[in-house]
């Protein structure tokens, strides 16, 4: 750890996660600490009390500004920061940044975002994502942000600003179809079959019927076709496959940027490839959210 | 219970149902019964034990022929009577009659029937559907025949053959979705909202991206838009409009009959009145299987 004062305490604290960043005065990290207390996971702490388990004494100064992003900012978390229409820059975000209720911390929440979906009326909603993108958007420009996870967001950034997104179900769709229905009947000891999922990613490509195709998911398990321990890369495919063509069809194929890590950003880089989106830049998750909070607690004037 | 001796016993013999028919030679029904005997709660007993069960002393002749259709033919039923492919008129079907082992009956079953999908390469499967199709067809003629349930099945009917069929898994996805999906959460004391159910229907007629428009049915509840004992009706108009928006890509819209009762039935119908299917005709399951066992049983000469 650095020797340098901290000058800004900042987290990423969803439903599962929590991620930690201490920050220098010139916005170095001078330490990271990740600690299940995600929302599920409190029990009977109240925000306050989680928070303050996981401060160190050297940096547990009761003026430290403590800026958090995410689900911490909803009806559920410690107070709610309104959804931010789009599109929303740094002036429109800041604006909606709320202070949370604390005798002993100086805290404030990063607001979510909502944007128009196709259908009039029908809202997206994003929390942690919003600064993710506004962190990356900062250091690489406009572009195309895509970030899967179990509601995948596809964003677009343009003059710096947040213009809109879009949500899709796909991986807590996976999981459920995986778990509790009979796609997953007949899936074994699974493997990570790349032909298997770019079949499934083509097929979903070239469909117009969700609901019917991936019941394909069993009838190739029930004729042979795919082997049991492949069914669950092919349901993949499928439903990645799924999302692109939606947004194939939203916005054409333009370079991307892939925010997150670990195997599910392997599967959309290999579909998005696959598929015609050969301009793919990856970017660790936490290295967006540090890069996000950091630039808000700026232009928030916390430091 | 009639007078008239018995001569042909039949049953639509599923996952969860089971549905006995006694004929007299004229092809009269001259008792009825269901019984809770569906293949997953036969517990310990064999098949041949489960019928002898509900065999009554009266009509348990050793020589009875006796007629099964539905899942008892399957891999995991009574006795695999593979899959016939579409198109497959009498001939086919009965030539596809297996027997069934046992020491004391007289038991055949039908086979399902299999057909392409608009994949190269995919399957779609039924059984039991295609004895309900076929005795439909028998005596009201060719047509579109649409099956709701838990994997749904539009057919078509030329010539007295089935042509082909597609499979729609909306009634496992609803169930999943509402009891094991973020899209559950929100719901609350069910109610039938016809507004809600129809508003769903019209968004899904006009979308192009399942996985996302799902994710309407959590964030109409977070914005108050649709109240939470009318957004599991909202989601089941977005799946059953999702399937007719598939259908009338695929077929266009056409006359169909509808097989079936209660209020899945009340459904399918409201929603295809809605989105221009005026020309709707119900008849009961229970009718459309004894019709086709009983023109099976004829046709295969087991009577």
């Amino acid at each position: 750890m650095s020797t340098e004062p901290p000058a800004l305490l900042a987290a990423d604290w969803g439903t599962t996660n929590f991620r930690l960043f201490l920050f220098s005065a010139d916005g170095e990290i001078i330490a990271r600490h990740n600690a299940n207390i995600g929302l599920k996971n409190l029990g009977v702490l109240s925000f306050e009390q989680a928070l303050s388990s996981v401060m160190k004494e050297d940096f547990a100064r009761p003026d430290l500004p403590i800026l958090l992003s995410g689900m911490v900012g909803s009806r559920t978390g410690w107070k709610e920061a309104p959804y931010v229409p789009c599109p929303a820059g740094a002036k429109e975000i800041v604006a909606g940044i709320v202070d949370a209720p604390s005798d002993r911390l100086k805290v404030k929440i990063v607001p979510g975002l909502s944007a128009d979906a196709d259908h009039p009326g029908i809202k997206n909603v994003m929390r942690g994502e919003e600064t993710q993108i506004f962190g990356l958007s900062q250091k690489h420009g406009d572009g195309v942000f895509v970030l899967p996870g179990t509601h995948c967001k596809w964003a677009v950034v343009h003059d710096g600003t947040i213009q809109g997104f879009s949500s899709y179900m796909t991986g807590e769709m996976f999981q459920v179809l995986k778990r509790h229905s009979i796609l997953g009947d007949l899936m074994e000891n699974d493997v990570d079959d790349e032909a298997a999922f770019t079949l499934g990613v083509d097929r979903a490509m070239a469909d117009k019927s969700f609901l019917s195709l991936v019941f394909s998911a069993r009838t190739e398990g029930l004729f042979g076709n795919i082997k049991p321990e492949s069914l669950s890369s092919y349901l993949s495919g499928l439903l990645i496959g799924s999302e692109i063509r939606a947004e194939s069809l939203r916005h054409g194929i333009r370079p991307v940027t892939l925010i997150g890590a670990g195997s599910l950003i392997t599967l959309y880089k290999r579909a998005l490839n696959h598929t015609g989106f050969t301009d793919v830049t990856e970017i660790d998750g936490d290295e967006a959210s540090s890069a996000g909070l950091w630039a808000l607690a700026q232009q928030g004037k916390l430091i």
